[in-house]
Parts: C-alpha cells; sequence; structure tokens
C-alpha cells in the first residue's frame, strides 16, 4: 500500500477475529516499530510481544482487578473513568480479546520515554494497516504502571525493573474481513500557518 | 512509495537546502500529521508550520539566547548539554537552518499530550520520506517551554498559553538532492515474544 494512503486511512480497530495472524505478519509490524526514531538515537523502547492465549486471559483479568479496586468521579479522565466503572461492573475486556498484544516500555527515568514509544507505536498502527491489519492502541497498561498486580506480571514477561510501560497496541484480523479506512473527520489537530 | 519501505528507509535528515519545498507538499506532511490517532479522538495537537525566514531567524536567536543562559554538567542529557555549550561559544544552529519548522503543542493538562504529538510528528516523518524530503525530530521547543523568551514568541505566532510545546519537525528538501535511506542499524529497541 501507498505511504501516504497507509497514514490517511488508518482507523483505529476494536473488533477483530480472536485468530492469530500469521508470525511473519506480526514481525514486519514489529520491525516497522523498531524502525523509529529515537532520542539522541537511544533505541531504548522495549517491545513485549503476547500472542498466548493464557496470557492475555490472565492480563485481562488482573487488568479488570487493577482498575476495579480505583475509584473515578466527574473529575477522572473520561476513558479511564470507563474503565474503572466497567471493572466494578465485571464487563470490562480491555484488549477487546485481540489475539496480539505487544506492550512498550522504555526507562523510567529517560526525558523522552513517552515520545520515542509513541513513535514506535504510530509506526506499527500504519504497518498494520498496510498489511490489511487492524490495530488500537491500548493506555491502561501505561495507567496501571503502578498497579503491583499488573507490573509482577509483566515482569514476570520479561518488563525490567528500570522501565516503565508507555503504551501498548491490539493487533488482529479486523471482524470484517479488511480494516474499515474511513478515518474519523479531522476536525481538531488546528494548523496555524506562519 | 510503499508504506513499510517509506517507514524503514525513513532516517532523521539534518542538513539541507535553505530552498523552501512548494506549500503543496508541505500541506501533504502537514496533513499525514493531522491523520494520527489521538487519545479519546481528543485531537488536540496544534500544529504551527512556520516557513517566514525573519521568524525562523528569530526563534533561531532566542533559542542560543535561552540555552547560552543555562548550565550543564556531566549530569545534563547529552543533547541539551551540547545545545548548551554550543550556545556559550555562539555557534548554535538548533534548527539547521531548516526553511520549514513545525511546532507541535498539545494542552499542558492533558495526559496524553506528548503521545498523541509523538504519533503527528512520527507521520509526519514518514511523509517526509514518501515525498522524497527530509525531516528530523527538533526537541528543542520542547526543552525550552518554560523560557519566558522563547515562549513569548511562540505565543505570538498562536502557541494558546494552555499549550506546552510537545515537540517540532524540521522539513527540507536532503542537501544530496533525495533523503539518504540508509537508515542507522537497529540494535536496541529489544523485543520478548512471549
Amino acid at each position: 500500500m501507498d505511504a501516504m494512503e497507509a497514514i490517511l486511512t488508518r482507523r483505529s480497530t476494536r473488533s477483530m477475529r480472536r485468530e492469530k495472524p500469521p508470525m511473519e505478519l506480526i514481525r514486519q509490524v514489529v520491525e516497522a516499530g523498531r524502525a523509529a526514531p529515537s532520542g539522541g538515537n537511544s533505541q531504548t523502547t522495549h517491545l513485549i510481544v503476547i500472542t498466548r492465549e493464557e496470557i492475555l486471559e490472565t492480563l485481562r483479568e488482573k487488568v479488570a482487578s487493577a482498575f476495579a479496586g480505583m475509584e473515578a468521579d466527574e473529575s477522572t479522565y473520561p476513558s479511564l473513568r470507563k474503565s474503572i466503572l466497567r471493572s466494578k461492573e465485571g464487563t470490562y475486556i480491555y484488549d477487546y480479546y485481540a489475539p496480539v498484544l505487544i506492550v512498550t516500555a522504555n526507562r523510567r527515568e529517560y526525558g523522552n520515554a513517552m515520545a520515542d514509544s509513541a513513535c514506535v507505536l504510530e509506526n506499527m498502527m500504519i504497518a498494520a494497516n498496510a498489511l490489511d491489519l487492524g490495530a488500537c492502541w491500548i493506555n491502561q497498561l501505561h495507567w496501571l504502571d503502578g498497579d503491583r498486580n499488573v507490573r509482577d506480571c509483566l515482569e514476570k514477561l520479561g518488563l525490567e525493573k528500570h522501565e516503565t510501560v508507555t503504551g501498548g497496541l491490539i493487533l488482529g484480523y479486523p471482524l470484517d474481513g479488511k480494516p474499515l479506512r474511513t478515518p474519523l473527520p479531522r476536525t481538531g489537530n488546528p494548523v496555524t500557518w506562519i
């Protein structure tokens, strides 16, 4: 797919088949992520690629359990509030049962940790679209970076103690076969021309 | 250009011609940036696109002046240290005399400010590569977000008081005609497969 088309038609995909895409496709998405630029060429984003269903299920339970123990009110960031309220109801599936989860982490003390990891994640979202896969940034593991149970689980999977979880990506085949490719209108992201 | 090729061959370009690319190309890069995803679809990244040489020169002077007034020691982040030391020597040109500077800003209180803006910047870097332009993330205006003189200048250009500068991009024709497209080896950005 043409690069501009891949960028301009990318749309966050949450409804996915539970069937895992071939490892070769997942690898291409991961390599696109690794190609992102980094501050001072530090290349310190750590990608944890999880495709084992029993691990994904364990994470789902720990995430919902962590949110269920939190409180939300009118001042809570809307997506976080939804996560907390649905977890308390017992109906929260933070990863939409996607077959692939890619967690990104970076050095806690590094000033460009979030910036660098976001570039990695954006590359993977564009690559997924170009490869007819669906993808969506998943921020819950970042929000729960300080939660002991979630961190314990991620540290067993390879997260280093000095790393902070910067974000995550779900990846898989869109439920309808191909990505939707009708992006939401860009009414925001304003531009000032000087 | 193919999307995967544009991602995998992107390399930060700092040496550029001073000739400004046509506005139509700049607009395509900006629209690629605006197409990035955002937390809760907030679309709050503000892009300030500066192509007027006298404004770019004013910013160059204010940036160098701000850094010249700062102190650096062995514990200072290496790129920031270089900016400070070269500014004290009077030899610092933070934007490599690029003909186009795109400043990104976002709401100061918004938790995904840096993440969202980084996705905007990464989209623009890939688009630039696909369009045979060179680009490089420029972080100095982010570092100087708290500097009164630099902020005053940016606020006159449209930066809102409630916005924080998240990053920036220089854009132009590479000195050698086309982008280098030989990315630095990815020895970092490690992957753990689960």
